[in-house]
């Protein structure tokens, strides 16, 4: 059990981060076929990201996101997944593996754009590739803002489990399309806080030319407000259906 | 009854203003990061915000809009969705509910912009991400374009009942994409009253830095046409199927 | 039998020329919301018109379009929709309906753009509202694309009998966005002969102020085409499948 | 079933190409009306060329693509498809038909744009609308990405059989969708063989007015690197499930 969550969550999120942050850096890196394709471009991206990543990760629910897996025990449900329980073991395995996958996934992403790392010469867009940042910096109303949207992905994630469609992991998928759009201006829609963690982390460990700092003064707040947000969403939830 | 269709309505109609209202905010406030992503970014924005909040209101049917409650009216129906009945005490739930979900959701889009509604200069961008107005100022003709928007908009959803797909509420969502697409140059496509009057009200109370009047003058447009249209639409419908 | 394909046809043609029209108007008449969208959101606009029009046209199948219904007797059919016989009342009722739907949603068009057709100084663009025009104006080559893209249109449809998946109406949708994007770069991809000659009849007859001529020289191309290339698709579609 | 086998994956890989490599010379030849369209809308005719072609070679599982049919071989299937058993007979049908549809793809292309070809005077964009290049050449992290690309498509197809959805065709159209927008940047994901080399041969052998080279000092990246992702991806799959 243990090590089938351990499987499928870190090669899930190691996958959603791969192509996701993928996204980020043919949008913003030098020299890039796709060098400024736009936010559009990105949320097409980051969405379809969790579309794969989803379906890799279809024996653990493909949570790939500690705010998913903390709302679901928040909103007091039995099983993580069909025949994976909820209990402390489960739960810090989820854990673990969404943190390592992370980390893989930024990892084989800075391979895929190796020789555009070593292109670019800003900082900032270099670090953007790996983690988010606010465009205005002011940490209770990114906060607020990260809390928010994580608490629409979380609710919605459990009220689809009362409506099934045909469309299977497509439902999240254009649920963190529409999230990214509408509510990823101003802080870059961490919603999910292994997805910010692990890829600060290999920035702050690979030896790219011109790589600046990793922030570490905003790292909290992709942790705290993901975590926030899919907490009160799994007890909201639970007063809701 | 009435407490299930408030409780759907509002939360649903104020999930779609909290998306659909963000994605303007995305790409027009100042210093997002979504700034110019362009029409077919907010197209999809809004309806893939209908897509989550139809999902979320799946007990009352997802009307979120009163054009489609009173077209379901017009159609003749004799329930607003499987076990709630067509009525007046029901009907008045539904709209009641529809426009403090808009409020609510507007507020919201609000604290998640929060920083960016501060720092925009141009008040015309400020009332935009609240409320719809015409490019070009023609009461007449501005009221045609909203009331066969809404038309199509509310024939096409009843038609969607003669021919049910796996796909859900995405069939909802890709017709408002088209519609925003095709229909939505000239004012903004309303198609919906509560989406319109209930983030106004909000933009009158909130002490946002620069804004400007709330246009109340050009108000009543997007409630008269997309009521017309809505109920046009549910007669046309009884014709047609 | 034939009043519902005139009305099914009809009103289902309608909604395809209003909502394609209106992207095209959307992105490029003067003051629009939608101004510069892009070609992808004009495909869009095109691919969920016919969406939105052959969930319209239920009782018919949706054509909409008479090089498939063209395609469906070279096919050697014996229905063109459950219930439909081929024979040539039916046939004539088709094409008759969908010259007219065109022409009706072409004038409905108008009306949703009444301000910004009227605000337009350009011919060109008034007339590439209505009908479609090559970049590069060469009729052999013209014809050509036209029939090529007819072609894949027509062939796939009629292979999707083979293989149903629960996506309905989207499948033809999304080949109609494919189309667009990768084979209508030479002449706008009219791919159907009503979808071109009824909107240029509106646009002859309409009185806008700084309209041009309709370009009735090149007419006969997206007509001829599109025939053309529903015809070869049947008979080949019958060899494949 | 030979005759089978080279029937569909010829018809198929020739839609494949044909849509691709119009969505490529819909971007960037002269004079088109896509012209500029960016990255996301040569993402989606990629994504939506292979849910055509998908469909449309039906009887062979639509492979269209050397690696996934030596990722099949690798993963240890005994059936390339229902009714269709691996064998070096069949495997060779495979492998010839999707060259063949390839060059009648790419050839069919060329002809939808030949007014377009004719009027382009940058080498290195005629070439671009057959064949992949790099944007910074460096054969080694070339070959990283498209074999990561290639690993990702095949290993999440192999893996949508343990999951199956309503989506059908679409679900690969949108992996291919997100492969694009994430890891095209670098190389323009080839991440297959057939597509890259049969349109190489036609580049070659058409004449084009202004065209140069054919980069075949490139030409063995997209097709090893494909080749290696989708073998190791088949070993993996057959690990992971």
């Amino acid at each position: 059990m243990i090590g089938t969550i351990l499987l499928h969550e870190i090669v899930g999120t190691a996958i959603l981060l791969l192509l996701g942050g993928g996204s980020v850096a043919n949008n913003i890196l030098a020299r890039t076929k796709g060098f400024g394709g736009g936010w559009l471009m990105v949320n097409f991206g980051w969405g379809l990201a969790v579309f794969a990543g989803v379906y890799t990760a279809y024996k653990t629910g493909g949570h790939l996101n500690p705010a998913v897996t903390l709302g679901i025990i928040a909103h007091g449900a039995s099983e993580f997944a069909p025949g994976i329980a909820v209990n402390v073991a489960n739960t810090a395995a989820y854990l673990v593996a969404q943190l390592i996958g992370a980390m893989i996934g930024a990892f084989l992403c800075w391979m895929v754009y190796k020789n555009h790392f070593d292109a670019e010469t800003d900082p900032g867009k270099i670090l953007g590739v790996f983690s988010t940042g606010p465009e205005i910096r002011n940490p209770l109303w990114n906060l607020i803002t990260e809390t928010i949207a994580t608490f629409v992905l979380v609710f919605i994630v459990l009220v689809f489990g009362q409506t099934p469609s045909g469309l299977g992991p497509l439902a999240v998928a254009l649920l963190v399309v529409v999230i990214g759009i509408c509510l990823g201006g101003p802080t870059g829609y961490a919603i999910n806080p292994a997805r910010d963690l692990g890829p600060r982390i290999i920035h702050a460990i690979l030896p790219i030319p011109n790589k600046g700092g990793s922030d570490w003064g905003y790292a909290w707040v992709p942790i705290v407000g993901p975590i926030l947000g899919g907490v009160i969403a799994g007890v909201a939830a639970s007063l809701y259906i």
